[in-house]
């Protein structure tokens, strides 16, 4: 019988998580949440916070039940948050009021001025709370969220798509398409799910990208093209309107960008040497909570080398082209010595039509 | 009923199959095959082929049942052989002799002097005869024989043990180890199983592999180098006595071949290029039925330009260790165009420890 019921939280927890999903890209800079409301062992209402500034999905399910909420189980994939200094009211006053008698949580919310808190707050009103149930997976949703909390930075993922022999390209620059349509599709989706996308001039040069998300319904992340002498030509992609691109560049380019400046361009300045930690602190300040990064070989060796990567994703085509001049996966300087390497750590693999997918987070 | 009877089938043939299995390595150039011979439901006799020379399979189970073996079914993973031209007798009249009253088997056997004659006796003489039970599985199981005995040359596979970013060792030329303790023992099982290692000089000379199969029981390979001017240094491992090693050589070497000639140590000459179909064959008229190619970056694309590789398999290290001028697993000359890419399938992955080893089949 206890297991049966253990099983049973893990379902609808499971449910919440999959509402949350559908926000994925739509809530930044807050989490993505799902909540589950069950009576007597039925669902009464489901919903999903949808943006910043519209309601929190306990308030949602909440507001649907009215008063069948009282004496329910609520089921939520983050634990409600008790701080006000936000757009929205607390959820843990509208649970309380709601007469709900306990609350499932997948995990505890990492925002310090929740963590813990809401818990306790619903267990001074006498609510049973539980905490941890699919606590892994609702941490991997939010994984963005959860390192832009805790330290003011963007989760940082690096996107190849390579040959079976880790190539990107061909010495000639040919690259399109290494992969597959439907891992392409997957790189669509994962742009909507991104707050920005990184990317250099080497790339802009090579494949004039768009670097857009296109899905029906999906956001276009915020595209920050490293380009040191402002060398993007004009009526390139990545120059389209209506712009939402930040060009990194270097101060002595100043003036240049003045005249270049236009609705919606903006500027990031770095002297000398780019330091891609203080990038990912500035991209931190303007609220941008997640990265992903698809640049070229240089590009992605310098992310490594400044520390910045958080998670790898790797399409790996089943294809061999060879070549000791064709473009590496991963370029640039290499690693002193094989223990020097950069490590994995929870690989999972997929297949993505004919392609494999390779997910893994750096180990730090 | 039927499907009940069918499953039965594959379970037995499955069996088969698992006994030939624990053979492979050691029955070139013939195919490992396994037998089980099941009487009222019940096994009364499993046996595999061990060695050429020594008794096939089919016979070894009938000489275990004797008598018992009459209105028995013979499960066998290939079809029992027919012909005479060898040291052992032909299967069939054994068969015959016996009493079977069935015999299913897995495939049929690609010898053009067997191939469906084996049958055509077996029911000319009244014994049931059903074939193509978990056919792809056994077809996988003899692939080099398969190859071998239709076409006289070697099942070549290609080895490459690299980083996710594709780099098989630092500029430097270390790479020892880029993969862990698991991936390397199943490479001393594939070693095993292969007749034959091909590697060149310059493996030889920045890694001094033994490149034999450290495993209890298992048969080292023939090493095949390929020493253009016969450069491999004096008590290199590839030189280690007794002595199973081809070397690879131009025809200007012909003398300097004779002096260092050794027991053991054999001699393959070419004439200005090599062509590694040309060696193939060589080796095919060696009675190699398999290669395994464990060489470097040039090596591994001049296989793939000569057309010579069937199947592929990487393993792949969850590291990174970047560099424009780290090995790349492939290198030598790049394919002009992506859609000249030599293309896989049949893909398979499986994690070996902390490492990921894929495999694939070359499409010709």
């Amino acid at each position: 019988m206890v297991i049966l019921y253990a099983m049973n939280d893990q379902k609808v927890i499971n449910r919440t998580l999959q509402l949350a999903r559908r926000a994925l890209g739509h809530t930044s800079p807050n989490p993505v949440v799902g909540a589950v409301l069950v009576k007597r062992g039925r669902v009464i209402a489901e919903a999903y916070h949808r943006a910043p500034g519209t309601p929190h999905a306990e308030a949602l399910v909440l507001q649907e039940a009215g008063q069948r909420a009282e004496g329910a189980t609520l089921y939520v994939s983050l634990e409600p948050c008790c701080h006000t200094r936000k757009r929205t009211p607390p959820c843990t006053k509208a649970i309380i009021a709601s007469g709900v008698k306990k609350v499932v949580v997948a995990m505890e919310d990492p925002n310090p001025r929740v963590s813990g808190r809401g818990f306790a707050e619903l267990r001074k009103a006498g609510i049973e709370v539980v905490s941890g149930v699919l606590e892994e997976r609702a941490k991997r949703l939010n994984e963005a969220y959860i390192k832009y909390i805790t330290t003011g930075e963007p989760f940082v993922t690096l996107k190849v798509a390579m040959t079976l022999d880790g190539k990107i390209a061909l010495p000639g620059g040919e690259s399109k398409w290494i992969t597959g349509e439907k891992a392409r599709r997957v790189v669509h989706r994962m742009r909507a799910a991104s707050d920005a996308i990184l990317t250099a001039i080497g790339t802009v040069n090579a494949d004039n990208p768009r670097l857009t998300a296109r899905l029906k319904g999906a956001k276009d992340p915020l595209r920050v093209v490293i380009d040191p002498r402002l060398e993007t030509p004009a009526g390139f992609h990545v120059l389209d309107t209506p712009l939402s691109t930040v060009m990194v560049t270097d101060e002595a380019m100043r003036k240049k960008a003045e005249r270049l400046r236009k609705e919606g361009l903006e500027f990031l300045f770095f002297r000398n040497k780019l330091d891609l930690r203080w990038l990912m602190k500035e991209l931190g300040r303007m609220e941008i909570t997640s990265v992903m990064i698809e640049g070229g070989a240089s590009l992605s060796s310098h992310a490594f080398h400044d520390g910045i990567v958080d998670k790898v994703v790797f399409f790996i085509a089943p294809k061999i082209i060879c070549g000791r001049d064709s473009l590496p996966a991963i370029g640039g300087r290499a690693c002193k010595r094989l223990e020097d390497a950069y490590r994995l750590r929870d690989l999972s693999i997929r297949r993505v039509g004919e392609d494999l997918m390779v997910e893994g987070y750096v180990v730090k």
